[in-house]
């Protein structure tokens, strides 16, 4: 990535540099593509784009139109998802189970390697199609495996103390579904994912 | 809410929010807290703070903290949360049943009141103690029970055509776990949630 400072880009633009990839995936055979019609697809304005893609320059073909294919490999290079990641997972109950079966992480790229859970019980889930191990095996795994990723489906009072470990065992990234706000050293990133913020977020906009 | 128009709200201050009185909740016993603290707590950072809650004026005590009680209160009330809300899901597959079994929403205040599903196969999941229907009764259950508010949790290609359902029937906010970028009319709300999206956004900061 010679051409920015991945600490430059706001977060949001990210975010969206993902929904401009789907966008473009979903226009198979198209060569050139307008910034209205991308920004459409992806749903957003095309001013927004503009601004994003100008963080991955020189992209801009003022008047042709983006390069779909250059584009598309641009931007799954800069948010790696060109290459498989392994994943952890770290809590198997309900939802953590549901997210072993769910598609959409292979399809981007993101590979479930292994599940981890204090409930010995659970560990025994062998219709997750999921490795799993006791939580006492979670840095060993990690440090052979070079995991640096990890999706964190715990009670949300012990949130803390696993992502603690995750940390201790060198995972630099944590999807947070916990209902916890996780307090992590600098060089670590978390993402939370709070359904039911989400549900009282719309609530808030239809009174 | 006579203090303030709720679409001069920006979307971010109204997640802060949640996050603010999630933290208020965990401060049971207390009486005032001051800025900061609920700032750490919550995760943000303190100037961020003041302003959300100036959007709720008169709120702020210089120097003597916030009412724990009365903050707390009336975030509870401008979310929407103190009176349970009925949700319906849309899409009873892995991540739907995950979702039904997740107990968060019910703390929150919202109530899960039916499924509905194309598979007539799935309608017939009794395990999730939820009344599933198939899609053809949504548009009369929508419009006899009032419902509001919907999870979609269908594969990508369906979901426009279910956002239409629900649409058309009267829902106003959609909570959309499906990959694809919804159309819906003014006044109609969507909230996306692409678990997969949000792997990439980590992947992307820890590269």
């Amino acid at each position: 990535m010679p051409l920015m400072q991945r600490s430059d880009v706001p977060r949001r633009t990210v975010y969206r540099f993902s929904l401009y990839l789907r966008a473009l995936q979903r226009m198979e055979g198209v060569e050139t593509v307008s910034s209205r019609t991308l920004a459409q697809v992806a749903g957003v304005k095309p001013p927004q784009l503009r601004k994003d893609l100008a963080y991955l320059k020189p992209m801009g073909c003022r008047g042709r139109g983006y390069d779909v294919a250059h584009l598309t490999g641009v931007l799954a290079d800069v948010l790696g998802s060109a290459r498989p990641q392994g994943v952890i997972l770290v809590g198997v109950g309900n939802l953590g189970a549901a997210l072993v079966r769910y598609q959409g992480f292979r399809k981007e790229g993101f590979e479930m390697v292994a599940g981890f859970d204090i409930d010995v019980k659970r560990e025994r889930r062998a219709d997750l199609g999921l490795v799993l191990y006791p939580m006492s095996e979670l840095r060993s795994f990690v440090q052979e495996r070079g995991v640096r990723m990890a999706i964190l489906t715990v009670p949300g009072a012990v949130a803390q103390a696993a992502a603690d470990e995750l940390v201790a065992a060198g995972v630099l990234a944590i999807l947070n579904f916990a209902p916890a706000t996780l307090q992590v050293p600098p060089g670590v990133v978390v993402n939370d994912v709070d359904l039911a913020i989400e549900l009282e977020n719309l609530s808030y906009f239809i009174q």
